[in-house]
């Protein structure tokens, strides 16, 4: 093993990690005062733990914030906010004093809950609870997975830790659990979790509500578990050294703490949680703490210790640096090629044009397209919440991501939807590999919240959803969505792409490879015809026109997505039989047609007298195309069980009661 | 005790239980063969289990199915629908052969999972993993809740039971696991959960993605478990026996069971999971079983012995009328008025107009109007996912419910969204309370698929839905609904509600009680004005006009909801003062406008040359009232940290900026 990960140097003594934790709680308690909003409880709770973790254990290098083989810290808990701020600002991270006077202001990086790309330091954007832990498990994962790719020598020179701070309401969010099952399959034993058990919830006691062992849980699901004494320093320290010394499982640490430690009048109550102090508690508090020195600075001990540590870690860095130019050299490698490309250069697929079997659903053309995009970007891995024979995500030859086979590419993350796409948002903050991850369009529901999280931070994680309308038949209305492209449409960031054929679903994958943030491919059960004229080209300008009438006057526009172009092409084919004019267009993306610039929009949207929309789902939105005069055939109640040729008719999705229609409406 | 509480009759032979569940079998292998869709692993790998339950263990009267005080049965692994619906037949249900014969086909009510009120004898619709569990809670709390109100004499007339049987997809799932740890917080000693346990999911085998120690996992939740031979009679009697004899804690039975049993080409792998044998397997499977009987047909054993436990099941039924009546007489009550109107009779609010403070938030008048609500209609109850004091659900002095306390009104659902909204479905499908549940709006994010079940099974739940834009200020945009409200409105079935101020907010409550469906109340956080022109009954048709300029023809109309509509007042003032005529409409409820006359709806719109939304959210949906020629006031990217004063400015939610804006437009 490399020298440098041991950590060498002597623990600091009680009285300095004391005076650090109440450095951190001075800041905290003179931001939420400045604030007069914000969540006081935690980081007092926890400043003894957040202490040795930033002056002893975390091994990175403030100055090189993005150090790839850092550890990470995960906030789970990101209502404690000014905790990880105030450890950031002490340990020499790009955190001012004035970004801590700002706390929470407008403008400021300081938010209210940690935000990703804000402030360096601050790993993953937190607050909805327990996808910290979820993207923590994303994170250690990533990092044996990468470690299992290149440490050819077994030599550590890869070896990282992710460690996650979590509290009572992360660890009852089901996420929570989700993410812990497969942490437990997986033996991550580079991730360690704190668990933050204070007895105390926003809403009062956890006996009222959470009364389960966690500790046994945890052991449940394969996790080591230590007691902690949150409030004693040797304690904490054994425990860390313990669990980063682990090598079969992850560590579950239960640190119990006291929350609003120090502030007599409320401490070990739920009135600490989230409410500010208020000048009297605050100064009692800082009395009781012995903090005597003034509000917004920090004692010159603990200054000193921390540019001791940085100074260290500036050692310990560059000669890690040595070690790693060494290997690049000895491998004949870069790190930069190491990821082809990924995030550096645009991509191109054209020549994957050849990979698709005419006439599947765009599922299949998706799963095909997958095996020659594993094998050119070596860098995309990902997984399936158990549906990955029917969502087509699997990577054939790649094996499966295990404990013994971490340099597989296939995740197999169970029936855990909100896990898998909280640990897609981990593997992409680790920022080595681009994750896809698959369910049923429908069930995009149970994951919201992560991908929305991932478009909040513009991760570049791929959705694949498949079984995107009530076209996929006979499993009924509970997996036949109708208002999930409403919703993900409506989420800011969020790039949709419901392809039509294996063309725009080459468009698709494009977009989806060069993407900074996240895409959600809408994928159908379904066969679907080849079109005549769908192009990989026009398809990324989110809309085209893909037949028109001869007549230059159009009497109706269609526009419709995925597998309705198709049947939109019929009525359109229909409509000029009985002499009206029709322009059909395919918009596989609203997102990205709203990227084009006004010209082309109008080019393509035309001005028929009657506008028209298809799509197998709720019409929600679809009249900033039509006009609040157009005609949405759309379904705004829920499907049904049946075949699909017979849902079609019931569901009026048939060329010709879309005629008639349209011929009542002219 | 009541002598009819306990089963006295003897047991079957196990030739006899084998028949039953080979009869099951073979409907099921018939049904899936007929539709060539569906999936055949597991009514083969549980129907032994299913027989005992349905031939000897449950307590329910299949002639008067809806009989109150039956034991209810929840299958959370919904794609075994047909071993579900087989057993529904054999009992004596309305599910007759043809329905068996139409399983999965347009327009019959043996749809492809599971649907709550399309056949009798189904409690609740399944599909979406782990939601059957979460139910199932629900259902089992409501029992214990209704008992705790009504069983006086302590002599379980009202004992009944909830059983519910999973599959390792359902306890992978997150939601199951919130349940599962409430449950046994609650110590639901009639909740039943039979877990088949196969080592097999959809994707291949468990040891691939779910390697936890399940029963560990549940003792450490504070249940009970025992371990089950799933295809041995005496083994599944013995285990449902001692669970229905449990006291003290929920009941977890891991039954050991072979996916496809008997199907020997496919049984114990993954390709028995959710494929059809296909004829000739169908065949082998039939004669390894010893299935002689004709296609679509019972064994006149088989029939006998439901005959005979039909004619048990009335004696028992008409035993407990009887006693049940004793008890009317005895308590002068009627069942009916226990329910106190409840799905019987409209409720009016009028009454409690005076309950509100002038001025405050949305979510303030709730909290003061849930007090007086909760005192005149004792049905009510609910509870929040550990924000009570935040999204003002909390019913003072009506206590927690707790195990000791099961006639407490106030549910504390700890950090768990998705487990609230099952257990919530589940109370409502018991039938005697009316639940609501409440967190941050940004939240329901987490509990959204429950909610869309809601909306399928039209299930009368109330969200209060608080916290509701980005007016909540400081914490930020993790917590700040963006896409929220578009995603609910686009949900079929479901009625969303922002309302403006008290009297709207009494119109949403006026509403939500009154409903048959799902009702989401989206409340804000920062306190309002009280408007001048709000009224509680022309709030309830979605949409009215609050404001008219003096001039006929107006200029501009200006649509909002909820916050924003007072600013819309400013705005118009403003508009006034320069001239421009405006007209001011409040929208509290996009649905209920929809449920108007054309008359109505365009006497509300009018015929302003510009047309102008004002919602702090997503534009999604807008244009179909402004059209696409109209302006939204709107947000599609995410909020921020800040004062809400702060974001008002920022994202242009000012009086001012709006007018600029429409003057331009003009």
């Amino acid at each position: 093993m490399l020298d440098l990960v041991e950590e060498k140097k002597d623990v600091l003594s009680k009285e300095t990690l004391k005076k650090i934790a109440n450095a951190l709680r001075a800041l905290a308690i003179d931001a939420t005062q400045a604030a007069n909003s914000g969540h006081p409880g935690l980081p007092l709770g926890c400043a003894d733990i957040m202490a040795v973790l930033y002056a002893e254990c975390l091994a990175h290098y403030p100055k090189e914030a993005d150090w790839f083989c850092r550890d990470r810290f995960v906030l789970s808990a990101g209502h404690g906010s000014m905790l990880l701020y105030g450890a950031l600002h002490l340990s020499g991270f790009d955190v001012s004093m004035q970004h801590l006077k700002d706390f929470r202001q407008w403008g400021s990086p300081s938010a209210g809950h940690p935000e990703y790309g804000h402030l360096e330091g601050v790993e993953c954007t937190t607050g909805p609870l327990g996808q910290g832990l979820g993207m923590a498990v994303g994170m250690a994962l990533s990092q044996q997975m990468f470690k299992a790719r290149f440490d050819h020598e077994n030599n550590g020179l890869f070896d990282c830790q992710t460690y996650c701070l979590a509290g009572d309401g992360d660890l009852m969010e089901g996420v929570a659990s989700e993410a812990a099952s497969l942490a437990g399959h997986l033996a991550l034993s580079n991730l360690v979790l704190i668990y933050d058990s204070n007895d105390i919830c926003l809403d009062g006691e956890t006996k009222e509500c959470f009364t389960e062992n966690v500790s046994d849980r945890f052991k449940a699901y394969n996790w080591d578990v230590l007691d902690c004494d949150g409030h004693c320093f040797d304690s904490i320290r054994a425990c860390l050294k313990q669990a980063k010394q682990n090598q079969e499982k992850p560590t579950l640490i239960v640190a119990k703490t006291t929350i609003g430690y120090g502030a007599k009048a409320v401490e070990g109550t739920s009135a600490a949680h989230g409410k500010v102090l208020g000048e009297s508690l605050a100064k009692e508090t800082k009395a009781a703490l012995g903090i005597h020195w003034p509000d917004f600075s920090v004692p010159d001990e603990v200054l000193t210790c921390f540019k001791t540590r940085l100074f260290e870690q500036e050692k310990r860095y560059q000669q890690w640096q040595k070690c790693f130019s060494d290997w690049q050299d000895k491998h004949q490698t870069r790190f930069e090629t190491m990821q082809a490309g990924f995030r550096k250069e645009s991509v191109d697929l054209e020549a994957f044009k050849t990979c698709f079997k005419a006439g599947s659903a765009t599922r299949s053309h998706s799963g095909a397209l997958l095996q020659e995009i594993s094998k050119a970007f070596s860098y995309v891995v990902g997984g399936s919440a158990d549906l990955s024979s029917s969502d087509q995500t699997f990577i054939k030859g790649e094996g499966i991501v295990s404990k013994e086979t971490y340099a597989a590419k296939n995740i197999k993350f169970g029936v855990r939807e909100f896990a898998m796409a909280a640990m897609s948002n981990g593997i992409a903050l680790h920022g080595y590999f681009k994750p896809y991850c698959g369910t049923f369009f429908v069930f995009s529901d149970y994951m919201k919240n992560a991908m929305r999280l991932a478009a909040l931070m513009n991760l570049p994680v791929v959705y694949q959803l498949t079984h995107d309308s009530i076209f996929l038949g006979e499993d009924g209305p509970t997996h036949q969505p109708i208002e999930q492209l409403a919703s993900l449409r409506a989420t800011p960031n969020l790039i949709v792409i419901r392809p039509a054929d294996e063309h725009e679903l080459l468009a698709a994958w494009h977009i989806a490879l060069n993407a900074t943030g996240p895409v959600a491919l809408v994928l159908t059960r379904q066969n679907v015809p080849l079109l005549e004229a769908s192009s990989y080209e026009k398809a990324r300008q989110g809309a085209y026109v893909v037949f028109e009438s001869d007549k230059k006057e159009k009497d109706v526009l269609l526009i419709a997505t995925g597998s309705e172009v198709a049947l939109a092409l019929d009525v359109a084919s229909q409509l000029e039989s009985k002499g009206v004019a029709a322009r059909v267009v395919s918009m596989p993306s609203w997102e990205l047609f709203e990227q084009q610039s006004d010209a082309y929009k109008g080019s393509v949207l035309g001005d028929a007298s009657l506008k028209v929309s298809i799509e197998a789902a709720s019409s929600m939105g679809w009249h900033r195309y039509v006009g609040d005069q157009g005609l949405c055939v759309s379904i705004d109640g829920f499907g049904a069980s049946g075949k699909a040729s017979d849902l079609a008719l019931g569901f009026g999705f048939d060329a010709k009661a879309i005629v008639d229609n349209i011929l009542k409406q002219l």
